[in-house]
């Protein structure tokens, strides 16, 4: 899948039809598909209801700039989107953020009931460890299971969310609220690079800086994003984060704030790249701040 | 920790202190450490909140009665016993069984708010990983995390779980009763056998048999419990699967019938162990289905 594209949306472009082929797949290749008939259903709409796949496609970029061929971190990729996808369910419960749209389609826990929902979310992060476990390679398979698990855990993505809810109705530092975004959505980044960077025979410590920035930069959008965009723009509710008093960056420094961090995170990104010994792919990764800064222009 | 216990009541009363101490520790020697400090609190609530630790005994017994050192398979059984009681923290939500009691003590939505609880359960499932995959042995950890990923995933307990609800007011066979149990119950049980057996250098698909035969059994003493026992004696809620209109072996084929089927996998058990090679511990796994089955008498 060696390409010649040097932004990150042709490469995301590039990669979709290769991953949406793998999450399809993934039905049908691990336990989901001798799962009872409604949780099948559900995990498949879980996953299969559209989204941007800006993790997996980083999974196959990270494996590529390392030097490996990206179809073997396809499985990687999708145990990263997997737990993704879980994430989004869980959080969309009534008793989390209560949410009735994602990407322009109404909730797992809308469309199947909560218990269900609550279900799909157990089954995506078990499938998720599956498929790292089924690769053939056991001293990869048990980084990348060390690497995901730790990032989806407790001090990763799920303490992150715990923190996101005890800050409702706080005042937070900047620092504080990047503390936050780190662990709730800069964890799973930086371990979609970390992946990919271990099925391509490269050191997935050397990519955590950049991860991290990525990950920095990619709620800091998000936080911008919630507070100036419409419901139908985005494909999920508009201002939910002001609704429910949520710490964001919007919130403790200004959009004009929020807009100068989201420079200084990206200028940092490509510093660290610089850092990096790169066999391909520069162009595209050097470019990734810049997609991702761009959404909230 | 080899011992001359015969019975598998010796043998609980012997791991439990190792199997509290390992608990104890798994919450300061994984992501758990440093985890949101309520997060922590309430995973440590959700984890050592007493309740017998059957599962992480049985993955020391099998250790052992491949050959091998239980102190080999103690991260695999608190691997075992976090799924577990993730799967008690879910199972206990208000969508689910709306449970306000486990263990004589307030289920952790009672105790540390729902969300908490969702947060909690996703929370333990991806530390029993990261504890797999922390293992030295990479063959070991990969075949590890396989056999348990299967095991709580779509396909074993989670599935088992929606099969359970779907099955609420309907009159099922005894036969898919059966198949219910062992997804929910069964499943897990078996892995924490297989997990010892990987410990211990045996071979887990021979351990497969009777761990299904002891899941039946456990589950089908269950059945009965809820049906015979005070929520006093319990230590949580009594009678709830018929309020709730459960498909349960009470409900497909009467007490009578179900002390019957009791009786045969009992049966079915001991066949299963005779072939199996086992170097220790034939006495303590030969007592393991009256053990089960003395529980409803």
């Amino acid at each position: 899948m060696t390409t010649t594209k040097s932004s990150f949306r042709e490469w995301l472009v590039h990669c979709y039809p290769v991953i949406e082929d793998a999450l399809e797949h993934s039905i049908q290749n691990t336990s989901l598909s001798c799962a009872p008939r409604v949780l099948r259903e559900a995990c498949s709409y879980a996953l299969l209801s559209g989204g941007k796949r800006i993790r997996p496609a980083l999974t196959l970029l990270a494996c590529e700039a390392c030097g490996g061929e990206s179809k073997q971190a396809l499985d990687a990729a999708v145990a990263c989107e997997m737990i993704h996808a879980y994430s989004l369910v869980h959080d969309d419960l009534p008793c989390m953020d209560d949410d009735n749209l994602r990407r322009g389609k109404k909730t797992v826990h809308v469309a199947f009931g909560e218990a269900e929902a609550v279900l799909v979310g157990d089954a995506l992060q078990a499938t998720a460890f599956e498929i790292l476990a089924s690769q053939k390679d056991p001293d990869k398979a048990k980084k990348m299971l060390y690497h995901l698990a730790r990032a989806s855990g407790p001090s990763g993505m799920v303490g992150g969310q715990i923190l996101d809810m005890e800050a409702e109705e706080k005042e937070l530092s900047v620092e504080q609220v990047s503390a936050i975004h780190r662990a709730k959505t800069g964890a799973l980044l930086e371990a979609s690079l970390c992946l990919g960077a271990i099925a391509g025979n490269g050191n997935p410590e050397h990519w955590k800086e950049f991860g991290w920035c990525l990950g920095a930069l990619f709620q800091a959008t998000d936080d911008v994003l919630d507070a100036t965009q419409s419901t139908e723009d985005l494909g999920k509710t508009a201002g939910k984060d002001a609704e429910a008093k949520k710490a964001t960056l919007v919130s403790s420094c200004g959009l004009d704030g929020a807009h100068a961090l989201v420079e200084q995170w990206a200028a940092r990104a490509e510093a660290a790249l610089e850092s990096l010994s790169l066999t391909l792919h520069k162009d595209i990764l050097l470019d990734l701040p810049r997609f991702l800064r761009d959404r909230c222009r």
